[in-house]
């Protein structure tokens, strides 16, 4: 019964990816991660949106770089919130996968976190935030997690 | 009991920020919109947070221009999902607040939008996504809109 | 018989799509052209490809600005060539609908021309170039233009 | 019979340029490339351009870096296709390639593709999908690559 | 006898290139403007080159737009310096006709002044600047113009 | 008896802040260099800059990366000058810590250094101005070093 | 007396630098504001940075667009603060100008503010910052002023 | 006798620079390279161009990089050509060199070719070509070794 849906275009985004995974693992969110194209495979990314919809997923979150349309195609499928993730892939900085994926036309928003493997863990702490809104538990989970953040500041300015 | 916080940086947001008002009106959400700044009235801030959260704010919206820091200071202080539009205020077209807003470190996401009157929208149609999560009225209202969105598209394309 | 479909994404692009027209025109191909989202209307856009190609269209060009995913779409639901011409939609100056365009991953090319209008004129001229690959009579109206080209600037640089 | 020809700016563009090549040959597609300069070598480019017609050839593909003016040159000279590939070659990314090679003005398009191997790639797509216009086995070709294009996602889907 | 040519690619760069043409009045260099294109009259751009060079042109000056490519084919065909005014003349603010004017590959450079009428002047200034090596008379103007710039700014000074 | 703070948003930062820091210490300027958070630690930081404040502390320097808020965040609740180092910790280059540091909304001020390494050092050389103001000796101090830096351009001019 | 140099490259700056003289005179902080050019009139630029300091000068101020080099020849010349505030003065949004006073080499510092007339409000701030260190009640009207700044926003938003 | 001044900011611009003084000296030009900074050695550069110019000096050449001034400097103290090379020696890609080298205010041209090595070898090229309007036997250098360059170009295509 996975709540989140991850989609990346590309297997070669996976090391840039594994971070939103490890931190929905982390708060004990289910989660289905899998590869597929807005381009090379819009029917899979179809059926996968469907699918994940019938098993009652919350949030997609897609990641992909240069042109990076999957966040867009998914958000023009499914009215639930959908997450995105720019890659950097090209020699743009990723420049282009950050515009492609904000710049998204009124009434198919898709909520952009940040590049690469900082987005990837921005994606799973606001798709915990999300589902938190009806999960006082997982809310409070996100709330340690921020104090152990806190903690760990210090503990390096003390380090320092 | 207001469901979305709109803020403002600034008064002079208020033209690009009205049509995230207006959709939000349009699928009867309640709303409050106000105006407050990350660096002239932080507790103002931190005090409307803590109110909105009391009355049952769910999302919270955040417009600003230049070194647009709304969005990342609300962050820091809920762990409700905050969705950001960055407004182009200065002569560098909108570039400055899009990095202010989307590039958050990890563990305080902003769910960006677009910039300017494309992102109010879209940040209003996000935050119904977000709600519509619990509500399945709102769901089908935001399926209903997506359906007339298509008959102006056939109803431009036949006037053409 | 349209030969070549010119979609665009939204009604607010007509007047720097139209010279893309009015050139087809000028050199007698036959063309469609509507208003199709990549987001608001995908299966309109699917239809529209399909029937497209059954009346024997050749190339299609697509014009979209912000996230401009229109060409990307239709590039990944035909072989026939896809012409993409960026609008600058936006405060960005057209970088965003540039990047979302030309970035495409691998095997699902679209051929990118200049923003705006000089785009929408050159997207019409590469579709003639295509067109003339088995059109003599096409390839020497277009030399013959060129060589009217060629008369404009030495008439202006005579009137300087 | 070289139904492609393949011009790069300069032998240090070859390691990015290959796979154009190598897509060719996999679709059986007969192509020459070479390197020839838009500036080191005006003349041999327009005899190459000459020659490569009189030969049947029906798409050109020009790769450079910088101020790209290779693509701009042929497309001066010929009204057959052209598709540049931008290649980054300088410390700002390819961006200046990218902008010299697709904001060509009206009459002179060049279909411009994405940076590096990701665009020599497409380079070859494209023309190809330009020649199944008039060869339905390689029409059927490409539409089997995609196919197994198709089968390597679901793959490494399978694989994750 | 023209000791400066000054090349426009479009009569619509006239405007801001003027004032290049009014400060060689002013320091009284022969100098001959007119419009040619690297793209759609490259043979009447090579015969200009040629001809100037033979009534004894010394530098050549060239103004373009978008993919400016005409300072680039000028300094292909001549050895005599060539200066390159970068036109903005796209929603992309200059920068595309920047970076295709400056990016020159090694042997052929094209020395590049700012976007626009500012880069106009001083087109018009460098040239002289050359022209002054083997002419004192020149040199002392351009000092002079110093100067009264000078006092321009201590009038503009005292008058605040 | 810290008259400079020098705070950095992240230990990843500290390689290159560390500069700073030297050059203080090579000025016998007294100063304290923590870690704190504009997100993690926002209670943490106002804490610092209060305590700070107590100590005698007249100048902040802050050093943060990608939506770097960190500076704005202590502007906003000192009135003591604050300067910002923008940290290149993101596939962008830096551009997104200088425009989230730079483009302050009026009233709140963070004079901006150049990013990374050499920002770090002039963040030292322009609090150690700002403290010359009221300390001859300091004063001197940085005009001796400057002695020496021309003489070091010197050294290494005679060694080419 | 004046406490604060006010320098502007240009005439055609003074209407986006006057709001720095504005809060100045607010704060009732003497100030002198005059034009100069780092190009046009280096000695000018060297004798007015000597008077001002002789007439007990404590902050330069300097305003510039384009290859905005003036406040780093002041930098160059004193051992003063120096603020610089990029003007927008090209088709580049004035990113030319903010890259040109930023990014400072080691050892000559400019603090650098937002652009053009928030830039020139913050560098009036900025210097009333730096003088408050040493004046208990400039540091009180700056609070002061703040306290206004923040009823204004209260004020704009009860409006609303 | 140097006919050409190569200045350089630091010393770590060096290995970028070296080409520039290798392709002068292939073309038995005497010129004088050496180290001068336009903030830390003012009068050392002002000095170096006095000495210069005494020596019978025709063309500056000077590379810098981030808010690179040198070339401006220089500009602004001689009337003879200054061509500038801009570095790229922070994370911005040498786009801060680049835009703070070319944009300089009417009266004082910088002729800027390329970033880093591409530029170095250009600058002396283009100093080569200025001073060969004076030297036949220079211009036919230069035509040389163009007709080198198309040779080796011929000779890479026939390695293929």
């Amino acid at each position: 019964m996975p709540k989140v849906a991850i989609f990346m275009g590309s297997k070669s985004d996976l090391e840039k990816v594994k971070p939103c995974a490890q931190i929905l693992e982390m708060l004990e969110i289910d989660y289905k991660m899998t590869i597929t194209s807005a381009h090379r495979t819009p029917e899979r990314t179809y059926n996968l949106i469907k699918e994940m919809e019938e098993k009652g997923c919350q949030v997609f979150i897609c990641a992909a770089g240069m042109a990076a349309h999957l966040a867009g195609v998914v958000a023009s499928k499914t009215v639930k919130p959908v997450i995105g993730i720019p890659i950097s892939a090209s020699s743009l900085g990723g420049m282009d996968a950050l515009l492609s994926t904000v710049q998204m036309p009124p009434g198919f928003p898709v909520g952009t976190v940040a590049l690469d493997k900082a987005g990837a863990k921005n994606a799973a702490w606001f798709a915990a935030q999300i589902l938190a809104l009806t999960d006082a538990s997982l809310a409070q989970k996100i709330a340690n997690f921020r104090e152990e953040m806190k903690k760990e500041v210090e503990k390096a300015a003390n380090e320092l």
